[in-house]
């Protein structure tokens, strides 16, 4: 099992028997494990009893105490954080939720905060730092000794969510002319000197040339099924995918899924090897990039659940007015009928319904034109074909409803006129909510615009004006 | 670079070519470069060129070769198949996406189905069988040869999405008495003799009791650096967090990504180790979880973008007919007030606002409880304070909206008393929005109905009835 050993916590016995129950269902089992240690965590609060607090945590994972953390609220938090002191294993720092570690941190001196981050791996110690305020960044910096701090300096020299900011500096190189005996001998040897040389734990040994340019790369498991004298020149894959330090995050997670990569090298301009990136911190972004996309498609920042309740009213805010003013527009193209909606009330009534079916339909065919982007199966080859296929589903299930719907309103309203009217506004707006479904994300996209973000509030503007337009105003027209 | 080697395609000596001008950007470089690719495909394909198209395929990764088939229209898609024929390395058919695989299927035989699965690896092999229709499947498994096909039998064994099916057989296992050196040396006769004893890539080496059962995990860069005359049983990890081979993958998901695994264990239900699961097929999962909890809050089924129309339309239909009915219950709430939309016209211009506002605040609630409750981190311990906040969240709101929303229509109206009833009716919808799309999703999930699936209808019926309800309601009381 591979777990990053440096982030493994020390004397991890009670972890054992807590897994031993594994046999029963995991889900219930996980739910019914938290709540009992939620309540133990709980009980040593109100006993004041640290000892068994102290126990309670070494017989956890560092990934499990996080979670207790965010569980607990306020008070419960600052108290047990006080109480376990320098006890709280410094990776927990690293699993905790941003905004949940922004309002511990409010009550932390910079030096103990750094104190907390210096004993961290490089590439986790920059993903706190980064997410800090630039005062409360710089203090921090201050206080922690000078090597570790020029490293993150370092790292945060990259721009925001690029490779540079994800990789590992700490990597295992050795020349094309070593053999697999001399490639072993060297890392025995570098682990009984100074253990800082090597990595904790790595997939791949990169062969560079003199000026450190990356030339192959050997998995372990390639390099242990070789014999000694045999050069590593041979093994080597050559085919290398090198990952300019400056690419975007997204791009990386992308190539690591496309490629089945679990470990690259990562390059600076000069194409030298500066470090490398695996796969556990891409599935970390894998998963932040999906939960911005999804946020973001209701109109919801990040981090959202743990944010003071403020701090979450203001972000939705803004979301909230931009709909009030989309939802201001629809109004207006109601307002263009007063007169018909004076003359026959049963068009107040029935009008939501055309409206409400051109959103939904509109949203099923955005969110997998979202998704599509996203993973980039949706390009500019295909791009006419799929809003062609859109449409055409848009016309189907547009006549479809049409029918039904149709002969409700009839039935309803004792009408075949009003039906037919909600029918053929229907299906006009069925038809319109697969192409702007489909081409809405596509037109954002070709502008440089997150169609994750903007996408919605322009669909349901068109499905609402165009609903309420087609049915007013084709009733308009036949009725009055 | 740790591909797995065993999908690399052989003599992919074009890739390094392509990949050389990375230090564009990414993204618009990818994009180009798919233009640049297709476009010679399909140049080669209108010219019948089949030299041309093969030394193109050969320059791809298998991955990129899938994409390029699945832009493809569907007669293209046949005749590159046809021209390339037993050219298409196997691994293609691993990554091509289900829906395009299937239609591609249509058109083959059982026995070349069987040949090219025959080929793969069996995680691989099984994620292809598993997807087939029972009589293909059938089909395709008699033309195999016994032993694929017994392997592939055992695999279907397990319930679907379950650890047995994602898990690798081929593992490393060695017994607690031995060396370092007696593994290393076990590990190069074996790829000396027949290569199909080790697995071909690998993280750990597992030690097993003499019963089989897992006593401790080796990472291979422990491995290395150990001397070899040092026992494993002394470097090995024993804190392993084992997984049952009828785990559901999402929990597998979970627990690699709670634990920054990059493999572990898989045993049956005496605790044998019966094989290993590796990131790279939990990153699959991954998405696939992602992608349809995505899809499945806009009511939207799987593989939707290559399907075929109609199959589109069907999966649709269902969710936009659960969404009429909604609708329509929405329209019975506004026939209630009949007569006053009859007197007060302004009333029905205005009432989309207040369902509207209502239904996004809502949507934002929701998307956050259900993301939260996929990634575990809302649970009964929280569950009463995140319904709390979003109650006070969707108040403020409310109070905020009702202001600026009274305002609008007091002076489009010129009517103080309409303000004031759209302001109140704000209020109400805001406050229910937040406690409805905070508690469907946790009522839904204690049920054991996926939240993902089911919130929206319930959200939206709520805030259309309750947005309607209340602003008519008190319209009806207030104003005549």
């Amino acid at each position: 099992m591979s777990e990053r050993p440096d982030d493994t916590p020390e004397g991890d016995t009670l972890e054992t028997a807590l897994d031993a129950g594994f046999d029963a269902p995991p889900e219930g089992q996980d739910e019914a494990e938290h709540d009992e240690v939620d309540a133990a965590v709980i009980t040593a609060l109100s006993e004041g009893d640290t000892e068994a607090l102290k126990e309670l945590v070494d017989g956890l994972h560092y990934a499990d105490v996080a979670d207790v953390v965010e569980r607990l609220n306020e008070d419960k938090r600052t108290q047990f954080l006080t109480e376990l002191g320098d006890c709280l294993p410094s990776e927990v720092w690293a699993e905790l939720d941003e905004a949940v570690r922004e309002t511990v941190f409010e009550d932390m001196e910079p030096a103990q905060i750094a104190a907390a981050v210096s004993e961290l791996d490089s590439d986790d110690a920059v993903e706190i730092v980064e997410e800090m305020e630039e005062p409360d960044q710089k203090a921090v910096l201050e206080a922690m000794a000078p090597p570790d701090r020029r490293l993150i300096e370092q790292s945060l020299g990259y721009p925001d969510d690029s490779a540079g900011r994800l990789m590992q500096r700490e990597i295992v190189t050795v020349p094309t002319n070593w053999t697999v005996g001399e490639t072993i001998d060297y890392m025995r040897a570098a682990a009984d000197g100074d253990e800082d040389i090597l990595p904790t734990s790595f997939y791949d040994i990169f062969v560079v040339d003199p000026t450190h340019k990356p030339v192959g790369a050997i998995h372990l498991s390639h390099l242990l099924r070789s014999k000694r004298p045999i050069k590593v020149s041979e093994i080597m894959q050559t085919e290398l995918k090198l990952i300019p330090v400056t690419m975007d995050q997204e791009d990386v997670a992308f190539l690591f899924r496309q490629r089945d990569l679990v470990s690259a090298p990562v390059v600076d301009e000069a194409q030298r090897l500066v470090g490398a990136i695996t796969i556990d911190d891409v599935v970390d972004v894998i998963h932040e990039e999906h939960e911005e996309d999804m946020l973001a498609m209701a109109g919801v920042g990040e981090a959202d659940l743990y944010d003071a309740a403020i701090d979450t009213t203001k972000a939705r805010f803004r979301w909230l007015l931009v709909n009030l003013f989309t939802a201001i527009l629809a109004s207006l193209v109601i307002g263009l009928f007063e007169t018909t909606l004076q003359q026959v009330v049963a068009l107040a009534i029935l009008m939501p319904i055309v409206a409400s079916m051109g959103g939904n339909a509109g949203t099923q065919t955005l969110t997998v034109a979202v998704r599509a982007l996203a993973t980039r199966e949706l390009t500019s080859t295909n791009a006419y074909r799929v809003i062609g296929k859109e449409l055409l589903v848009g016309a189907i299930n547009g006549v479809l409803f049409a029918v039904i719907t149709g002969a409700i309103a009839w039935g309803w309203f004792q009408e075949p006129q009003i039906g037919l009217i909600i029918g053929m506004a229907m299906i006009v707006n069925m038809i319109v909510a697969g192409l702007a479904g489909a081409s809405i994300p596509l037109l954002l996209d070709r502008a440089g615009v997150d169609p994750a973000i903007a996408s919605s509030v322009f669909l349901t503007t068109v499905t609402d004006v165009v609903g309420f337009f087609a049915f007013l105003g084709l009733a308009a027209a036949f009725l009055l």
